[in-house]
């Protein structure tokens, strides 16, 4: 017998698994060339030749237990100082090696830090549209989520933000570029979001934490660049992944950034430590760990992805579907012109397969993941002309 | 601010990190070789040739997304099958990949289960002595743990055992190669564990797991066969880590095998799955889940272990100090002549660090992890010899 929270999370992860199936059905009647799925955010890029590499030199050279022998907790210390050096380089900021912990991944980043806050009742932050996972995780410690409208163009609401902030506020989760709508937010949004957080903390005499999910850092297009959140408010702590930027989602490797300034900066730091042995995580898988600092300037191919959104943003608009023009991650959201479960399952119809955003906080959008292969798109463009000459 | 939840849990932690610290001081003062170190339990020996073979040759010839994507949450399906027929062609058992989920260690491996089965108030038995991360693993669900006494040899006090099974219990831990104490249960102990679950089950109407928790299976000794735990109880969880067996602690890779036997099999590993998602472990790191599946058979050198065992116990016994003979893992229990924390103290002064067993259930005695360098063990013996004038 499993517990009776979980049978909630069992059966709420039954719609996905439905829909997966679906798609499996049709690829078995029709061909897989001509199901067209949207559905995954799943890189498609390889890794750079340098991760490999790296790892096999360091097989060569490595003593076996240095190499695969457990960590500290918070990883390799030359790794975590390799990333911090790597950080002050690119965004002129102060880290050293005790300001990082090695992750399993952005995911697990996220759960130590929910972990170190959270007592039962508090609140985390949500910005419509964000990641479903999200509510998960903070369900995980007891904490409660509130969510913030936005602006009808994907963006947050600052108002309805500052209102829902209250005394209980313990952290707030931006991801920028965002899954699922590819909107990145500019300086000046981050300022604003950083002055009422500012505002909020005076006001209540607490800790309100920017909790930064930055797996699509460096999937930026039109020569953009990303702003580094901590500029913008102090009390950030960065969730980093190399799941996409290296294009290695399986091999579960990131980190937390806790700078000086964050508050109670060192206790929060021994905190997520902490939590990372208790939730079982122990430390990041080791070999990976000295493997992408070896590799902390390469990157996968983004321009192939940039040339996806190209098609797909185009293509789309063109036949008059309405899309929130997409410049960071592999996603780009459209507007359904009718109810968003009806167009799903008009869609499907055509093959098309894509996913409603009304879990990711955003109904009356669904998200496509253009990190497929180029052909797929190119041969989308047909059924969807088709899809739009009936809903349009 | 973290939580005050976390604050508990991090002050408990501060014990460890002293002993760490002072262990440190000493080695700069007297120099590291004349402090004898047998408080961390980390493997010592190197992983099998086998293991940087199989890496290497799955990056030279597998297919960058195949070898670094995202797996199924449960981890790989070639994976699961070549894990499943491992298991039964040695235990004659029936497992099929549906059975087993990769996990990012065996402390993963407990988290999702106990995730899966607790709520709030639910009990957890232990048999003491046992590893002390177990109650934080519990805590993380709201679980009660439940702590059995020993009979006076280390093993468990099977009346009391019976005792302490409630309508409340979800579940039981055992571990067998055991850390802290070395022993490996027989097959007659288990037999009795199994009738006690068995008729306490029916008595409830309740389903009770026995989690095996089996880091240490290879590791045993004397020419010993581990019993197969399943073999004696249907309702058998199994977490292992190939941590011990290959020597790859930092690698985070282990699985849970839940046979069709075990109750409601199907929705337990559905639950498991799904909790692996959500506390954000995702899958089992990619390239390792692969890389052991192809060393299945390879084991790092267990003699070494044994060598030091032996040394270690007849050293100690024969210096009048009183041992529960290890046969299995890398631990030897040692009798406090006196008070508990006065020997640690007195250990000290003779530059010879040991955890004591408070913590593990067990009071009034020490523990050694032997895992380290025999000459490490060989000097020491002055050292020993001259507490032994001390204490004994």
């Amino acid at each position: 017998m499993i517990s009776s929270k979980m049978r909630k999370n069992v059966e709420g992860g039954s719609a996905i698994r439905a829909m997966f199936r679906e798609g499996k059905e049709m690829a078995e009647k029709i061909g897989e060339d001509n199901v067209f799925d949207f559905s995954l955010g799943n890189p498609y890029t390889n890794a750079p030749e340098e991760f490999g590499s790296a790892i096999k030199s360091l097989i060569d050279t490595e003593n076996s237990l240095a190499l695969h022998g457990y960590t500290d907790n918070e990883g390799d210390a030359l790794v975590r100082e390799k990333i911090a050096a790597s950080l002050n380089q690119q965004y002129g900021a102060s880290y050293r090696k005790e300001n990082i912990i090695m992750t399993v991944g952005a995911a697990c980043a996220l759960n130590i830090m929910l972990k170190s806050i959270l007592d039962d009742g508090d609140e985390i932050v949500l910005l419509k549209p964000y990641f479903t996972e999200y509510r998960n995780y903070i369900g995980n410690y007891n904490g409660r989520f509130v969510e913030v409208d936005h602006d009808g163009n994907l963006l947050p609401d600052l108002g309805d933000f500052e209102e829902k902030i209250t005394k209980k506020t313990k952290g707030v989760i931006i991801n920028t570029p965002n899954n699922p709508s590819g909107v990145v937010y500019t300086g000046e949004i981050l300022d604003k979001i950083g002055e009422i957080l500012e505002k909020k903390q005076k006001e209540y005499k607490t800790d309100i934490y920017l909790i930064s999910d930055e797996p699509y850092r460096e999937l930026v297009y039109d020569g953009l660049k990303n702003p580094f959140v901590p500029d913008h408010y102090k009390n950030t702590v960065i969730a980093y992944s190399f799941s996409k930027s290296l294009s290695i989602p399986g091999e579960r490797i990131g980190y937390l950034a806790i700078s000086d300034e964050v508050g109670d900066s060192e206790m929060l730091t021994m905190a997520c430590s902490v939590a990372l042995r208790i939730l079982g995580f122990v430390n990041a898988p080791s070999l990976i760990q000295k493997a992408v600092s070896m590799c902390l300037d390469a990157k996968t191919d983004v321009d192939y992805y940039d040339e996806n959104r190209k098609l797909m943003y185009e293509g789309l608009t063109d036949m008059g579907f309405e899309c929130i023009r997409p410049q960071g991650a592999f996603y780009i959201m459209l507007k359904t012109p009718t109810d968003e479960d009806e167009f799903i399952k008009k869609a499907k119809e055509h093959h098309i397969l894509v996913v409603g955003a009304k879990g990711f906080g955003a109904p009356g959008y669904v998200r496509l993941a253009y990190c497929t292969d180029r052909e797929k798109i190119k041969n989308s463009m047909k059924n969807f002309r088709e899809l739009a000459q009936e809903v349009l």
